[in-house]
């Protein structure tokens, strides 16, 4: 591996958005699970839509509107209270246990490193500050800037532009299947962090290098003990 | 009602896409409901990934990359044969009862009628032609000829360049909620055809300007009966 840049996708990457289901399962009991699940797969869904429409909101945005469909599908009455605490769990997520040793070693071997995320600018600062990771990253980058989500390529391109490098020059690693097709369809080298044990590839042309288990494996990668 | 066009979506909306549960469930015992699930999920899914990478290919192939990627989810074992059966198997789609003598009436009414779908031309016509329904329709237009996927605007102005008219004097039929505030936001004018009862509408700027239950019940709009 011989990266300029390695960038990171955020949520479900380095950030894990189930640490949001025991909130969600204390203020809905019985429901808090169904909450959770049909809230993140809404939010993707959403970012999906706006961008295919040309319609874009940001992703706090369509975090809220996928809150309250999920709420209004699963016949929870969302009080307002609730509503506000939930979205503010966007802003205090957990991160994988994985992530602060796999970022140290890998910024300790002198790669810079930046965070590529569908999520509003606020959203990533508060997340990042909160879990004590901003200091390791050279740039935070929001498709906020292209005004389009992933995995529109314009989105993964804005780290060449912020960095002035070229595509091939990007290591890109996700946790999202989708993400990493189309991290590598725009061009960038692409890592899969495959945290849901035996779920297979997405099946789109375009596909991950190597895919590993941790972000400390990448960054035993990066040392050369193995090759790619 | 006082439409150029009424143009309707056809999954979902005129064919009923579960009607293959039955199949997944003969050949998947234990596991159809949940691989017909994850197979329609994954399809959209993948329309929608596709349309934002710039990486189109037809529905076909599309819903055969769906039908491989959750079968490897769920651990099933797909035999060639069995792949062939549950793809041939939106070919000769069931319409849901409401579909015949809905398209009757308003045939009969004067409006040209047209399918207006992400399917391959291929699919459209064999399910069209197995359900005998083709010789309702004006024009049955493929997403296919703009190599991009509902819902992108380009897709629903296909039914304008097709029939020479402006968008306002397009209804738009769909149960698909996402897909009436895609057509509404390309400036068609949209019903939602609400065929899971107490379905909540899409949290999009874009909504349907009537819900009805079914199509007999849109015909009876048109006849105006009810004003809008």
């Amino acid at each position: 591996m011989n990266f300029k840049v390695i960038a990171f996708d955020a949520y479900g990457t380095l950030f894990d958005v189930f640490s949001v289901t025991a909130l969600c399962e204390t203020r809905c009991p019985g429901k808090g699970g169904a909450l959770a699940q049909l809230w993140r797969s809404k939010q993707l869904h959403y970012s999906l839509l706006r961008s295919l429409m040309g319609r874009y909101e940001d992703f706090w945005t369509i975090t809220e509107d996928a809150l309250v469909y999920a709420a209004a599908f699963l016949e929870i009455d969302l009080a307002p209270g609730t509503r506000k605490d939930l979205m503010d769990a966007y802003l205090h997520l957990s991160v994988f246990p994985d992530v602060l040793p796999g970022l140290e070693a890998l910024k300790a071997s002198g790669t810079r490193l930046a965070i590529l995320s569908n999520g509003a600018p606020a959203m990533l600062a508060a997340a990042a500050t909160h879990a004590g990771i901003e200091r390791l990253f050279d740039a935070i980058i929001s498709a906020d800037q292209a005004r389009v989500f992933k995995p529109d390529p314009r989105v993964y391109h804005l780290v060449c532009e912020r960095f002035d490098v070229r595509s091939e020059d990007v290591g890109f690693v996700s946790a999202n299947a989708w993400d990493v097709s189309g991290a590598a369809s725009a061009g960038l080298t692409s890592f899969w962090i495959q945290r849901v044990a035996g779920e297979p590839p997405e099946q789109l042309d375009h596909r991950a290098v190597q895919t590993v288990s941790s972000i400390a494996a990448l960054a035993e990668l990066s040392k050369g003990r193995h090759h790619i």
